[in-house]
């Protein structure tokens, strides 16, 4: 792992399964190193997979920033190397909210709906972010008795899957669903953190269930890395 | 596994982890077997154990027979064998739904609710009742969109904790939660079904944590067979 000194960086603070986050020279600020991995299944399985980082940091950058542009606030400050972004320092809410407009994995394995179904509404979903109980889905009820509402999340989650729709639909793909997370900064104000990449939705070419993100790995059944590659062309000659 | 004829019992026609459903010279009635065995874990761990079919049974007539003279509508017609029911034949709505007074079980494993908390208001939950998929959680946006409505179950749910937090309180236990099912009859009434008994339910010694239900398999720390006839004992005691 790359610790570049010359950059600011100081402390490794959080070590995750495909990020790392350093502590930089600005009390308010972090680093956000996105590595070389993929990890699927809670991270029972693995790989190293080179220019992996790069790219879903070079998506995530170009995410933050239409989103930024929409009027979101996100913890996206710039992108001054190639696979490290510098953010505002959050404190991380532990939940990951997931917003689905076609179903597919777990919902599809968790009940009867079949893969493919088109929500007459996005179905907007909250799982407790704890790898030691393999996050969990939540019920409003489990979230609200754990201090959470649901509403917090909800209309901006919602005008997030109403700009990434419509982002990706001008690129040839269907936004079938996708997981954020959220963080406050140090005013309180909850801004989105974490990535946004192939890594954390799904992306089928349009009008057919082809994956381009991290089903393919998943399923052991593509190359992820010409997939995400494609992605990222795409969005580059579109903003 | 025993087949008395001469009781007019005909095919098993569901064979389920503790209960075996037989069809009967009625068309419209079923006879329920309680076997003596007791699983956990969707079936991972189980064990014979001899008077537990009879003693489950006995404590399920008692609980549909209260709660049926409290006016809810059970599918239980009569038990005149020692560890078998005759009860209305119903299509079983594969949901499990679960009434929580205090927390315990999967919502502690699941969520950051510490062992032991009571619910100002009593949580109603709902899971799909498929072992293949493990009976897992629904959301109520789940559940709708399977085609079920929450509040067709859980007036009626309410009801029946109301009924069996007092009939456990005058026995001296603290009903902590309960899991039952409910089916259709050929009428489309919707019946209380399948079994009420501490296989489905945890009771805590009065103002303790002290399990007389299934935990005491699930954590292998205590004889089962006692409890339950303690808790029938105390309950013919009172009805």
């Amino acid at each position: 792992m790359t610790k570049p000194k010359e950059q600011g960086l100081k402390t490794e603070i959080i070590v995750g399964k495909v990020k790392t986050v350093f502590s930089t020279a600005e009390p308010d600020e972090v680093c956000i190193q996105y590595e070389d991995r993929v990890t699927a299944g809670n991270g029972k399985k693995e790989l190293w997979i080179e220019d992996k980082g790069k790219v879903c940091c070079e998506i995530s950058k170009i995410l933050f920033k239409e989103l930024e542009k929409a009027g979101i606030k996100t913890h996206y400050i710039s992108m001054p190397t190639h696979r490290a972004m510098w953010c505002k320092k959050v404190d991380i809410v532990p939940l990951e909210v997931i917003v689905r407009n076609l179903a597919a994995g777990s919902i599809c394995r968790q009940t009867t709906i079949p893969k493919g179904k088109l929500f007459a509404s996005p179905l907007v979903e909250f799982h407790l972010k704890d790898d030691s109980k393999d996050d969990p889905l939540l019920t409003p009820d489990r979230m609200k008795l754990m201090g959470y509402e649901p509403e917090t999340f909800i209309e901006t989650v919602l005008s997030i899957n109403h700009i990434l729709i419509k982002l990706f639909f001008s690129i040839g793909f269907d936004l079938v669903d996708f997981k954020v997370e959220f963080g406050y900064d140090k005013d309180g104000n909850l801004l989105l953190a974490d990535e946004i990449s192939p890594d954390s939705m799904r992306l089928w070419k349009e009008g057919t269930s082809q994956s381009y993100d991290k089903d393919l790995f998943r399923n052991g059944d593509g190359d992820i890395i010409s997939a995400y590659k494609n992605i990222l062309t795409k969005l580059q000659g579109i903003v």
